[in-house]
Order: structure tokens, then sequence, then C-alpha cells
């Protein structure tokens, strides 16, 4: 980023660089009512059950620091959530409660990564891991999202830290095949890189295809987010599951950094694993249907399985694609080249009413 | 902290010690009815108005993302209480809202410090301020509490970065005068380092010495809590406001590692602004006085003016005698070690119903 000349800033901040996704927001910002396809949660209201049970945790005084590493009730429920979806079993010791998935990533950059190390991700993949790898100075290693073992091969071991990915993945909605996890998990064992896979968007599973990588490989650091399947992204919860050590050296620095995931929420988190999401799913899954359908020749994209994204070429540079999206209809999508090195995709959001996303689609479609 | 063998951990965290005051609480854990004098947070409930505001925020569907600084209504109403409480003007526009002053403190560390570079902390300090600089492997300089300009002088002005302190003060509830705040704006101004005040104990303040350093030097980075005053630690919601470069590259950051202060908390934190505390407050100076009576003659103190701490000198070692005081009086005390170099101070908490204060106090001089 530009830095203030008064002060004096750290050079770590000097590998920030934002200016990208300002430039849309600002030509956004001037818009009165725009088509929006960019956005990266539910158009649906948090169920009422959890508005509800966090009503419930005020009323009953639980404003207080919680305990770090948060409460032990959520996290029993979290525990056998593990075992009954996901396939694998852990205990509730082996759990952390934080602020968001954004706050654990940064929990585990901190915890695990020197200036220099190395970390693989996929090409695309969410935008945060590749800012705060840059932030931290932390080489990074690209996979394609249909990686072969061949390009595994390729990878070089030596100081590989962490294996870091989404699945289904935000921006592609790409989800990992069990013998990508495997290939992963072979990679983390010889290297000794930690895998961590960011699941937070795992109910979003349309042909259920979706595998959490610690019911194939039991060192996996697995990272669940109440934020988009609960459509709560600003109240802040999430949790982390993986090997007693490093979640015990995670909750030592949350101690001086998060302190605790809001004490409120967490009790309403007990409540939301509690709910069938399932008809909200299947109302996303209608709209990728439709986005499948309506984009099919007219853009070159691979059929997402999960998440609530597209993400296809376009003609041309997609920083352009975006203002001219913005300019002539008014419509808001985000460009490919935070997410990758590609620079000729868009990500289309279609986590939206079926009278948004037609409205979005017709926009998009009269574009092109 | 001692470290998984099978993982590989950052450099930093070698630098984080927290086997001191965790052997405190496993030795308190085992304690059925303690008495807790080592509390840092008020013994009152979160005021009822503050519990409505959050639930009609939830029910508003206040659930989503909010801007990454913070909603405009709650940085207007912080700079109007700025305006009229703390006497300086700033716009809503160089105002951030966080989850907790801790994660104000990370985001200032990570923005404007490299290793190496160098910070100033009053001794005794918040134990935060130690810890992050150490896990940063930032160098520290410390003045006394009570520093003059004979102190100041010999602090070499090279490479320091930021100068940081409490008013009131967590631990001992020291009030800095407005002279030392200028002596601070001064080595500020003569070396570049930014002036940052944490001020989330501003409402403690018995005598009204408290004096906000923004007020006489703007270009300070006021660091402001709801925590403490409303009983809401377990929420997350702080303030930082100062200057326009500064809180931009903090905004920056925190789009990548906070992302937002929980979305219904920070409504509920412009009902917070508009309440009188000043009973609670009354009660905490009651307190204040009660202990200064009970204990004078028999520990030595400075009187606190403000927070609501005590911080004094113990016969013989800190660990050994708050080992003590858990094993024959079942007695919880913080080994003051934590907070300073000294190494036979305690620091006591008076955040407590009268009832519990007598309590604490009576176990307290039956140990002495």
């Amino acid at each position: 980023m530009q830095q203030d000349q008064e002060f004096h800033f750290s050079k770590r901040m000097s590998r920030i660089d934002t200016s990208q996704i300002r430039k849309v927001f600002d030509l956004a910002a001037r818009l009165p009512d725009p088509v929006n396809m960019s956005i990266g949660q539910p158009h649906y209201a948090m169920p009422q059950p959890i508005v509800h049970s966090i009503e419930r945790a005020l009323r009953d005084g639980r404003t207080s620091y919680t305990p770090t590493q948060g409460i032990m009730p959520l996290r029993e429920r979290l525990s056998l959530k593990y075992k009954q979806e996901n396939n694998f079993e852990i205990s509730p010791d082996d759990i952390l409660i934080s602020s968001g998935v954004s706050s654990l990533l940064q929990l585990l950059f901190l915890c695990l990564l020197d200036p220099g190390d190395r970390i693989l991700l996929t090409d695309p993949c969410f935008l945060i891991y590749r800012s705060l790898a840059s932030f931290f100075d932390i080489k990074m290693d690209f996979l394609p999202e249909e990686f072969t073992r061949q390009d595994i091969e390729k990878i070089n071991p030596e100081n590989l830290r962490m294996i870091l990915y989404s699945s289904p993945s935000n921006p592609s909605g790409y989800i990992m095949k069990t013998d990508q996890i495997r290939m992963l998990a072979d990679l983390s064992d010889r290297s000794g890189a930690l895998l961590v896979s960011d699941e937070i968007y795992e109910l979003f599973d349309y042909e259920k295809q979706f595998v959490s990588a610690a019911s194939l490989h039991p060192k996996t650091m697995t990272l669940t987010g109440f934020s988009k399947t609960y459509s709560m992204t600003g109240l802040r919860l999430a949790a982390a599951a993986g090997p007693s050590g490093i979640i015990k050296a995670m909750t030592t620095l949350q101690q001086y950094t998060v302190v605790c995931a809001p004490a409120a929420v967490q009790w309403g988190g007990i409540q939301a694993l509690d709910l069938d999401m399932s008809e909200y799913v299947e109302m996303y899954r209608k709209n990728r249907d439709e986005c499948v359908k309506r984009l099919s020749g007219k853009l070159q994209f691979s059929k997402p399985g999960g998440a609530f994204y597209i993400f296809p070429k376009v003609p041309g540079k997609d920083s352009e694609f975006v203002e001219r999206a913005i300019k002539e209809k008014q419509l808001l999508l985000v460009p490919g080249s935070i997410f990758s090195s590609a620079k000729d995709r868009i990500r289309i959001s279609y986590a939206a009413s079926p009278e948004n996303l037609e409205r979005g689609l017709t926009a998009l479609i009269d574009l092109l």
C-alpha cells in the first residue's frame, strides 16, 4: 500500500497491495442500485433459533471473557459434529474457538512460519492466503486445482511448512478429490508441512463429493467457519481442530491477540450446529444449476461442485471486464487476479435470491 | 513455550513464556471456592440497555460483515465522545473499530514495527505489551511510572517507533500526569515514534486526574475499550483514533486478519456510550478506599488513582507469595513479575462486590 510519509511503517506493510480491489470498490460505491454478484456471503438471514440463543446468552450474562480456547460445550458439540458429519474423531481439548477463519489463519501463520519459509497453495485460492503469505514474507508454491501426481512431484519439500487449501473452493467451487487429498497428505508426511483444510463452505456441497482431509490424514488442521453456512459473517465465529501441540501454541498466542471469540456468539454456535440447513443449500444448488445453464457456451468454466461461486474466463483482461460491467451494467463482479496468476477470470457469486440472480445473469449475458 | 517435537514452530513462538501464569492457574483450578482477587474485569453485569440494543441489532439482521473500519454511526458517536469527554477533535474517518484493544495492539505492532525496532514502555505495564514486543522481536526500553525529565533524557531516540502506556494503569492504577504526557509527546516529536495511549480504564478515574494524551498531542493514537467500563470483556469491542495514515494502514491489515468487530455488538457500543456509569465507578472508588485503608501500614504501595488494581510490594518472591496465598487461603492474586522486572510485587484486583472484597482483604491480611 501507499504509505504516509509522516510515519515509519513496518517492511511487511509494503507487501500488502489492495489497490486493485479498492479501485473496483471506489467505482462501485458511486452506483445507486448495483446488481451485486460480488458478495461473499449468503443473501438469507441468520436463522431465528441462532438469534434466540445469542439473546438468551446475553440475558444470562454471557458477556465476560470465555476461556481462551473457547467454551467447552461448543467444543464438545464440534467434536460430535466432526465424528458424525466429517468422519474423524477429535477431542474437545484439540479444538480452538476463534473469531473467524481469518483469525485462525493469522494464528497459524504467526505460530508456524518464519520469513523465508514456504507454503503450498492452489491456484486459484482464497485471496487472504496469498495476502498473509506475502505480508509475512512466506514463499508461495502453487498447484493447479486439478493437480495430479506429476504436479505434486515437482514440489520442493524443503522448508515447506504448510499446505493450505479450501474445499469447496473460494473462488472456483472446486471440491478436492480423495486421491488428491491423499497426495497432499503424503507430501505432508514427507516434508513435515502441516496440512490445513479450510472447510468453511463444507455444507455447500451439491453432489455430496466433499471429503474432510482429517478423515484421511489425522494430522490435518481443519478450519470450520460458522459465517457462511449460518449467514453470520459479521459475528466472527470459527474453530480449528488438529494436532494437540499446534492447537496449544495457537491458544497461547490467542491469549495475547484475539483473546476469545465473542462470548454470547459462542453459545449461538451450539444451536447453529443443531440446525438442518438443507433447504438453504438446495436453494443455492438451484442457483448454481441456473448459472451453469445460462452461461454454458457463453463463458468457459469448470462446473462448480460447491461453495457459491463460478470462476469463468472472460474476454480480455479481468480488471477491464469488471470495470466495463460496473460502468455499462451497474454489475459488480470480482476480478480473478486477486485469487490467481491468471488475468482473464472473474468471480461470480450466486449467493442471491432467484430474482437478483436473474437480474445479474441477464446483465452479464447482455454485456457479453 | 515448550514445543511439540513433532512440528516445526516459528522462532517467534520460542519467545512467548506463559509458564509462570499457567502454574498459578493450574494451582487455582483445583480450588472449589476460591477468593478471587485476580480478575481483570468488573463483577457487575453488562447494563441492560446494551443487552437490548444488541438484541435489537440481531433481530434487525445485523449479522453480516460490517465495513472493515466499523459502522459509521459508532465512529460518529465516538468522535462526539472524544470531543465532549476527552477534549480532542477527531473525524470519524480517523477512527477504526476492532475486536478488543488486544487486536488493535496486534495491528499496531504488525503495521509499524520490524524486528529490532524499539518500543518505550513503563515498568510496570500491561502484560500484553511486553508479550507482543517479545513475540515480534522488538527491543523494549522502560521508564518508571513516575518518571521525570531526567529519566526521559536517558532514552535513546534511535529506531524508537512506539511509546505505549495505559492510564489509568493496569496493574498499578497510576494516572499519567499532564507534564509527563508532554514529555512523552516531546520525545515522540523528536524520535518520530508514535505515542499510543491505552485508555481502556479511563472512566475508573476516582479524583478526575485522567487526561487523554490526544488533548495535548494531536498525533497520538488513542485506544478506547468497551470491555471494562461496560463489563463486556467477552464481546470484543474497542476503537483506535489517531493519525489518518496509520488508521488507514491498520484498516488495510484488519481486512486480512480481524475482518471486523462483531457486527451486532458494534450497535450495542453506540448505546453504551450514552449510559451514565457514575454509580458503578463510585462503587469501585469505595472499594479502592477500603483497600487503601485496610492495607496501609501492612503493605507498601502507591495509592492508585484509577483502574481497579493495587500493586503492592510483598515479603519475599512474588511467585512464592502467590502460591502460598492459594494454598493457605484459597486466595487468587497475580504475580507482579508478569508486569514488571520487580519480583516482589503482586496485583490485587478490587473489581468485586463489597462482600467478596471483605473476604479477600481478610484472607490477605491473615496471610500477612
